[in-house]
Protein backbone atom coordinates (compact mmCIF):
# COMPACT_ATOMS: atom_id res chain seq x y z
CA UNK A 1 0.00 0.00 0.00
CA UNK A 2 0.99 3.41 -0.96
CA UNK A 3 2.18 5.51 2.50
CA UNK A 4 -0.10 8.08 3.12
CA UNK A 5 1.38 11.65 3.90
CA UNK A 6 1.70 10.83 7.74
CA UNK A 7 3.85 7.38 7.06
CA UNK A 8 5.44 9.00 4.01
CA UNK A 9 6.82 12.51 6.51
CA UNK A 10 8.32 9.87 9.26
CA UNK A 11 10.06 7.81 5.83
CA UNK A 12 11.26 11.10 4.77
CA UNK A 13 12.84 12.10 8.41
CA UNK A 14 13.85 8.15 9.30
CA UNK A 15 15.93 8.31 6.10
CA UNK A 16 18.05 11.41 7.56
CA UNK A 17 17.69 11.87 11.11
CA UNK A 18 20.62 10.61 13.17
CA UNK A 19 21.10 9.79 16.75
CA UNK A 20 22.63 12.94 18.09
CA UNK A 21 20.94 15.10 16.03
CA UNK A 22 18.69 18.32 17.00
CA UNK A 23 15.27 18.46 15.24
CA UNK A 24 12.02 20.07 16.21
CA UNK A 25 8.30 19.46 16.46
CA UNK A 26 6.84 22.38 15.15
CA UNK A 27 3.25 21.19 16.34
CA UNK A 28 3.34 18.97 19.35
CA UNK A 29 -0.23 18.04 19.42
CA UNK A 30 -0.56 14.98 21.24
CA UNK A 31 2.96 14.28 21.03
CA UNK A 32 3.37 11.62 18.28
CA UNK A 33 5.51 13.30 16.10
CA UNK A 34 7.84 14.26 19.34
CA UNK A 35 7.76 10.92 20.50
CA UNK A 36 8.52 9.40 16.66
CA UNK A 37 11.69 12.20 16.58
CA UNK A 38 12.91 11.27 20.45
CA UNK A 39 13.21 7.77 19.48
CA UNK A 40 15.03 8.65 16.07
CA UNK A 41 17.85 11.07 17.96
CA UNK A 42 18.21 8.99 20.95
CA UNK A 43 19.36 10.06 24.10
CA UNK A 44 22.44 12.41 22.58
CA UNK A 45 19.38 14.45 20.37
CA UNK A 46 17.43 16.58 21.31
CA UNK A 47 13.63 17.82 20.58
CA UNK A 48 12.28 20.95 20.47
CA UNK A 49 8.86 20.42 20.80
CA UNK A 50 6.22 23.90 20.28
CA UNK A 51 2.29 23.80 20.65
CA UNK A 52 0.59 27.41 22.16
CA UNK A 53 -2.01 24.74 23.82
CA UNK A 54 -1.33 24.15 27.66
CA UNK A 55 -3.09 20.21 27.31
CA UNK A 56 -0.74 19.49 24.04
CA UNK A 57 2.31 19.34 26.83
CA UNK A 58 -0.02 17.00 29.52
CA UNK A 59 -1.02 14.98 26.51
CA UNK A 60 2.85 14.42 25.54
CA UNK A 61 3.63 13.94 28.96
CA UNK A 62 1.10 11.15 29.55
CA UNK A 63 1.92 9.79 26.02
CA UNK A 64 5.68 9.67 27.28
CA UNK A 65 4.86 7.94 30.22
CA UNK A 66 2.15 5.33 28.78
CA UNK A 67 4.87 4.28 26.41
CA UNK A 68 7.76 4.04 29.48
CA UNK A 69 9.88 6.91 27.35
CA UNK A 70 11.67 9.28 28.85
CA UNK A 71 11.24 12.86 27.63
CA UNK A 72 15.53 13.25 28.89
CA UNK A 73 16.36 14.61 25.50
CA UNK A 74 12.68 16.62 24.73
CA UNK A 75 12.15 20.51 25.37
CA UNK A 76 8.71 20.93 25.95
CA UNK A 77 8.05 24.29 25.06
CA UNK A 78 4.77 26.29 25.30
CA UNK A 79 4.56 28.97 23.31
CA UNK A 80 3.89 29.20 18.97
CA UNK A 81 6.22 28.19 16.63
CA UNK A 82 6.52 31.54 15.50
CA UNK A 83 8.96 31.43 18.69
CA UNK A 84 11.30 29.14 17.20
CA UNK A 85 14.62 31.36 17.00
CA UNK A 86 13.77 32.15 20.78
CA UNK A 87 15.02 29.04 21.66
CA UNK A 88 16.20 26.72 19.02
CA UNK A 89 19.80 28.53 18.22
CA UNK A 90 21.84 25.14 17.33
CA UNK A 91 21.33 23.71 13.87
CA UNK A 92 18.64 21.12 12.56
CA UNK A 93 18.64 18.59 10.65
CA UNK A 94 14.56 18.15 10.07
CA UNK A 95 11.58 19.54 11.24
CA UNK A 96 7.74 18.39 11.20
CA UNK A 97 4.71 20.77 11.43
CA UNK A 98 1.27 19.64 11.26
CA UNK A 99 -0.78 22.19 9.90
CA UNK A 100 -4.44 23.20 11.06
CA UNK A 101 -6.50 21.98 13.62
CA UNK A 102 -5.21 19.38 16.08
CA UNK A 103 -6.94 15.92 14.98
CA UNK A 104 -9.65 14.77 17.87
CA UNK A 105 -8.92 18.64 19.27
CA UNK A 106 -10.67 22.10 19.63
CA UNK A 107 -11.32 22.78 15.72
CA UNK A 108 -11.63 26.34 16.81
CA UNK A 109 -7.88 26.72 17.32
CA UNK A 110 -5.81 26.60 13.87
CA UNK A 111 -2.45 27.33 12.49
CA UNK A 112 -2.31 30.28 10.71
CA UNK A 113 -0.30 31.39 7.45
CA UNK A 114 1.29 34.33 8.47
CA UNK A 115 2.58 32.45 12.10
CA UNK A 116 3.20 29.52 9.90
CA UNK A 117 5.46 30.92 7.44
CA UNK A 118 7.57 33.39 9.85
CA UNK A 119 7.68 29.16 11.38
CA UNK A 120 8.90 27.62 8.50
CA UNK A 121 11.14 30.65 7.77
CA UNK A 122 12.93 29.98 11.03
CA UNK A 123 12.81 26.52 10.36
CA UNK A 124 14.94 27.19 7.51
CA UNK A 125 17.65 29.34 8.70
CA UNK A 126 18.44 26.60 11.55
CA UNK A 127 18.42 23.87 8.32
CA UNK A 128 21.63 21.64 7.96
CA UNK A 129 22.61 21.10 4.28
CA UNK A 130 20.84 17.69 3.74
CA UNK A 131 18.24 18.33 6.27
CA UNK A 132 14.13 18.04 5.96
CA UNK A 133 11.40 20.48 6.95
CA UNK A 134 7.98 18.32 6.07
CA UNK A 135 4.83 20.22 6.24
CA UNK A 136 1.67 18.10 6.55
CA UNK A 137 -1.38 20.31 5.48
CA UNK A 138 -4.79 19.87 6.79
CA UNK A 139 -7.03 22.09 4.56
CA UNK A 140 -10.39 21.12 5.10
CA UNK A 141 -11.71 23.45 7.47
CA UNK A 142 -12.59 27.16 7.42
CA UNK A 143 -9.18 29.13 6.99
CA UNK A 144 -6.89 25.97 5.91
CA UNK A 145 -7.48 26.35 1.95
CA UNK A 146 -6.16 29.86 2.59
CA UNK A 147 -3.20 28.60 4.56
CA UNK A 148 -2.26 25.88 2.34
CA UNK A 149 -2.69 28.33 -0.69
CA UNK A 150 0.04 31.24 0.94
CA UNK A 151 2.21 28.01 2.24
CA UNK A 152 2.15 26.43 -1.55
CA UNK A 153 3.58 30.00 -2.95
CA UNK A 154 5.96 29.97 -0.15
CA UNK A 155 7.49 27.08 -0.71
CA UNK A 156 7.59 27.15 -4.36
CA UNK A 157 9.85 30.36 -4.37
CA UNK A 158 12.78 29.26 -2.58
CA UNK A 159 15.89 29.29 -4.76
CA UNK A 160 16.27 25.38 -6.31
CA UNK A 161 19.74 25.93 -6.23
CA UNK A 162 19.18 25.73 -2.40
CA UNK A 163 16.30 23.73 -2.21
CA UNK A 164 14.18 20.61 -3.57
CA UNK A 165 10.82 21.19 -2.55
CA UNK A 166 8.47 18.10 -3.02
CA UNK A 167 4.60 17.99 -2.98
CA UNK A 168 3.13 14.29 -2.47
CA UNK A 169 -0.77 14.33 -2.40
CA UNK A 170 -3.70 11.94 -3.19
CA UNK A 171 -5.61 13.47 -6.23
CA UNK A 172 -8.71 11.13 -6.32
CA UNK A 173 -9.78 11.41 -2.29
CA UNK A 174 -13.28 13.42 -1.82
CA UNK A 175 -12.37 13.84 1.99
CA UNK A 176 -9.55 16.52 1.63
CA UNK A 177 -6.63 13.72 2.78
CA UNK A 178 -3.41 15.94 4.30
CA UNK A 179 -0.94 17.41 1.60
CA UNK A 180 2.51 16.65 2.53
CA UNK A 181 5.48 19.12 1.46
CA UNK A 182 8.64 18.66 1.87
CA UNK A 183 12.10 20.98 1.39
CA UNK A 184 15.16 19.55 1.49
CA UNK A 185 18.17 22.09 1.81
CA UNK A 186 20.65 21.23 -1.07
CA UNK A 187 23.88 23.49 -0.63
CA UNK B 1 18.76 13.14 -1.77
CA UNK B 2 15.24 13.18 -2.53
CA UNK B 3 14.59 10.65 -5.48
CA UNK B 4 13.66 12.74 -8.49
CA UNK B 5 10.41 11.06 -10.48
CA UNK B 6 12.70 8.68 -12.26
CA UNK B 7 14.14 7.25 -9.48
CA UNK B 8 10.74 7.06 -7.49
CA UNK B 9 8.98 5.49 -10.04
CA UNK B 10 11.58 2.58 -9.70
CA UNK B 11 11.03 2.18 -6.25
CA UNK B 12 7.26 2.40 -6.29
CA UNK B 13 7.37 -0.58 -8.73
CA UNK B 14 10.58 -2.42 -6.70
CA UNK B 15 8.33 -2.44 -3.79
CA UNK B 16 5.40 -4.20 -5.62
CA UNK B 17 6.67 -6.87 -8.35
CA UNK B 18 7.91 -9.61 -8.14
CA UNK B 19 9.77 -12.69 -9.71
CA UNK B 20 7.43 -14.04 -12.19
CA UNK B 21 4.94 -10.67 -12.46
CA UNK B 22 3.70 -9.88 -16.15
CA UNK B 23 4.26 -5.99 -16.56
CA UNK B 24 3.88 -3.25 -19.36
CA UNK B 25 6.35 -0.73 -20.39
CA UNK B 26 3.90 1.55 -22.32
CA UNK B 27 6.72 3.57 -23.96
CA UNK B 28 9.48 1.51 -24.78
CA UNK B 29 12.05 4.92 -25.70
CA UNK B 30 15.52 3.57 -25.33
CA UNK B 31 14.62 0.71 -22.98
CA UNK B 32 16.14 1.57 -19.43
CA UNK B 33 12.67 0.82 -18.12
CA UNK B 34 11.97 -2.37 -20.19
CA UNK B 35 15.41 -3.73 -18.66
CA UNK B 36 15.02 -2.71 -15.32
CA UNK B 37 11.45 -4.16 -15.36
CA UNK B 38 13.14 -7.51 -17.16
CA UNK B 39 14.70 -7.45 -14.09
CA UNK B 40 12.88 -7.30 -11.64
CA UNK B 41 10.06 -9.75 -12.66
CA UNK B 42 13.22 -12.15 -14.05
CA UNK B 43 13.46 -15.21 -16.41
CA UNK B 44 9.99 -16.66 -15.06
CA UNK B 45 7.98 -12.95 -15.58
CA UNK B 46 6.87 -11.70 -18.76
CA UNK B 47 7.89 -7.70 -19.98
CA UNK B 48 5.38 -5.95 -22.37
CA UNK B 49 6.72 -3.36 -24.47
CA UNK B 50 5.24 -0.49 -26.81
CA UNK B 51 6.51 2.03 -28.85
CA UNK B 52 5.90 3.31 -32.53
CA UNK B 53 9.16 3.75 -32.97
CA UNK B 54 10.82 1.30 -34.81
CA UNK B 55 14.11 3.14 -33.57
CA UNK B 56 13.10 2.61 -29.97
CA UNK B 57 12.92 -1.51 -30.54
CA UNK B 58 16.52 -1.27 -32.31
CA UNK B 59 18.34 0.80 -29.31
CA UNK B 60 16.44 -1.85 -26.74
CA UNK B 61 17.70 -4.86 -28.16
CA UNK B 62 21.53 -3.08 -28.42
CA UNK B 63 20.82 -1.50 -24.69
CA UNK B 64 20.47 -5.27 -23.56
CA UNK B 65 22.92 -6.93 -25.89
CA UNK B 66 25.27 -4.17 -24.11
CA UNK B 67 24.23 -4.86 -20.72
CA UNK B 68 24.84 -9.18 -21.60
CA UNK B 69 21.15 -9.30 -20.92
CA UNK B 70 18.75 -11.80 -22.25
CA UNK B 71 15.31 -10.61 -24.10
CA UNK B 72 13.84 -13.97 -23.20
CA UNK B 73 11.45 -12.58 -21.19
CA UNK B 74 10.44 -9.61 -23.22
CA UNK B 75 8.08 -8.83 -25.99
CA UNK B 76 8.91 -6.10 -27.79
CA UNK B 77 5.88 -4.62 -29.79
CA UNK B 78 6.03 -2.22 -32.62
CA UNK B 79 2.56 -0.23 -31.75
CA UNK B 80 1.00 2.06 -29.79
CA UNK B 81 0.67 1.46 -26.24
CA UNK B 82 -3.59 1.70 -27.02
CA UNK B 83 -2.86 -1.44 -28.67
CA UNK B 84 -2.41 -3.00 -25.20
CA UNK B 85 -5.79 -4.82 -25.14
CA UNK B 86 -4.57 -6.79 -28.38
CA UNK B 87 -1.13 -7.86 -26.56
CA UNK B 88 -1.94 -8.52 -23.06
CA UNK B 89 -4.54 -10.98 -22.02
CA UNK B 90 -2.81 -11.89 -18.41
CA UNK B 91 -3.11 -9.79 -15.36
CA UNK B 92 -0.18 -7.60 -14.57
CA UNK B 93 1.23 -6.47 -11.27
CA UNK B 94 2.72 -2.85 -12.22
CA UNK B 95 2.92 -0.77 -15.81
CA UNK B 96 4.83 2.23 -16.24
CA UNK B 97 4.46 5.13 -19.05
CA UNK B 98 6.86 7.92 -19.84
CA UNK B 99 4.48 10.35 -21.68
CA UNK B 100 5.65 13.72 -23.63
CA UNK B 101 8.81 12.93 -26.02
CA UNK B 102 11.69 10.76 -25.87
CA UNK B 103 14.46 12.38 -23.85
CA UNK B 104 17.11 12.81 -26.55
CA UNK B 105 15.19 11.74 -29.57
CA UNK B 106 12.30 13.32 -32.21
CA UNK B 107 10.83 16.24 -30.03
CA UNK B 108 7.83 15.93 -32.86
CA UNK B 109 6.75 12.36 -31.60
CA UNK B 110 4.99 12.80 -28.83
CA UNK B 111 2.26 11.11 -27.18
CA UNK B 112 -1.44 12.20 -27.15
CA UNK B 113 -3.90 12.39 -24.50
CA UNK B 114 -6.42 10.25 -26.60
CA UNK B 115 -4.21 7.47 -27.21
CA UNK B 116 -2.44 7.82 -23.36
CA UNK B 117 -5.99 7.98 -21.45
CA UNK B 118 -7.20 4.42 -23.32
CA UNK B 119 -3.64 2.65 -22.89
CA UNK B 120 -4.08 3.56 -18.79
CA UNK B 121 -7.88 2.16 -19.20
CA UNK B 122 -6.25 -0.48 -20.56
CA UNK B 123 -3.76 -1.42 -18.68
CA UNK B 124 -6.71 -0.69 -15.58
CA UNK B 125 -8.51 -3.95 -16.94
CA UNK B 126 -5.43 -5.78 -16.29
CA UNK B 127 -4.39 -4.49 -12.85
CA UNK B 128 -4.20 -6.79 -10.23
CA UNK B 129 -5.22 -5.91 -6.54
CA UNK B 130 -2.10 -3.84 -4.89
CA UNK B 131 -0.75 -3.49 -7.95
CA UNK B 132 0.51 -0.17 -9.63
CA UNK B 133 0.62 1.99 -12.68
CA UNK B 134 3.09 4.83 -13.08
CA UNK B 135 2.66 7.50 -15.28
CA UNK B 136 5.67 9.88 -15.96
CA UNK B 137 4.67 13.29 -17.33
CA UNK B 138 7.18 15.51 -19.05
CA UNK B 139 4.86 18.46 -20.40
CA UNK B 140 7.14 21.32 -21.09
CA UNK B 141 6.84 20.61 -25.12
CA UNK B 142 3.96 22.10 -27.48
CA UNK B 143 0.88 19.74 -26.41
CA UNK B 144 2.31 18.55 -22.81
CA UNK B 145 -0.05 21.00 -20.80
CA UNK B 146 -3.16 19.83 -22.42
CA UNK B 147 -1.91 15.96 -22.12
CA UNK B 148 -0.83 16.68 -18.05
CA UNK B 149 -4.33 18.54 -17.76
CA UNK B 150 -6.85 15.54 -18.69
CA UNK B 151 -4.32 12.89 -17.99
CA UNK B 152 -5.08 14.66 -13.76
CA UNK B 153 -8.46 15.05 -14.59
CA UNK B 154 -9.02 11.67 -15.66
CA UNK B 155 -6.59 10.17 -12.83
CA UNK B 156 -8.58 11.89 -9.97
CA UNK B 157 -12.28 10.71 -11.11
CA UNK B 158 -10.87 7.15 -10.81
CA UNK B 159 -13.18 5.84 -7.82
CA UNK B 160 -11.32 5.89 -4.21
CA UNK B 161 -12.58 3.10 -3.07
CA UNK B 162 -10.91 0.62 -5.99
CA UNK B 163 -7.93 3.21 -6.56
CA UNK B 164 -5.29 5.43 -4.52
CA UNK B 165 -4.04 7.86 -6.58
CA UNK B 166 -0.35 9.72 -6.07
CA UNK B 167 0.94 12.83 -7.42
CA UNK B 168 4.59 13.15 -6.74
CA UNK B 169 5.96 16.89 -7.66
CA UNK B 170 8.82 19.24 -7.24
CA UNK B 171 7.05 22.52 -6.98
CA UNK B 172 10.51 25.35 -7.04
CA UNK B 173 11.90 24.26 -10.06
CA UNK B 174 11.40 26.44 -12.94
CA UNK B 175 12.75 23.84 -16.09
CA UNK B 176 9.33 21.94 -15.75
CA UNK B 177 10.50 18.69 -14.10
CA UNK B 178 8.58 15.64 -14.88
CA UNK B 179 5.25 15.30 -12.52
CA UNK B 180 4.78 11.11 -11.29
CA UNK B 181 1.32 9.75 -11.01
CA UNK B 182 0.73 6.40 -9.12
CA UNK B 183 -2.59 4.69 -9.42
CA UNK B 184 -2.77 1.84 -7.25
CA UNK B 185 -5.78 -0.58 -7.24
CA UNK B 186 -6.80 -1.02 -3.69
CA UNK B 187 -9.34 -4.07 -4.01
Amino acid sequence: MLDNAMQYSHQLLTEIVQPGDVVIDATMGNGHDTLFLSELVQSTGRVFSFDVQKAALEQTRALFEHQHQTLINVELIHASHDQIDHYVTEPITGAIFNLGYLPGGDKSIITHPTSTISAVQQSLNQLKIGGRIILVCYYGHPGGQEELQQLLSFVAELDQHHYSCLRYEFINQINNPPILLCIERKK
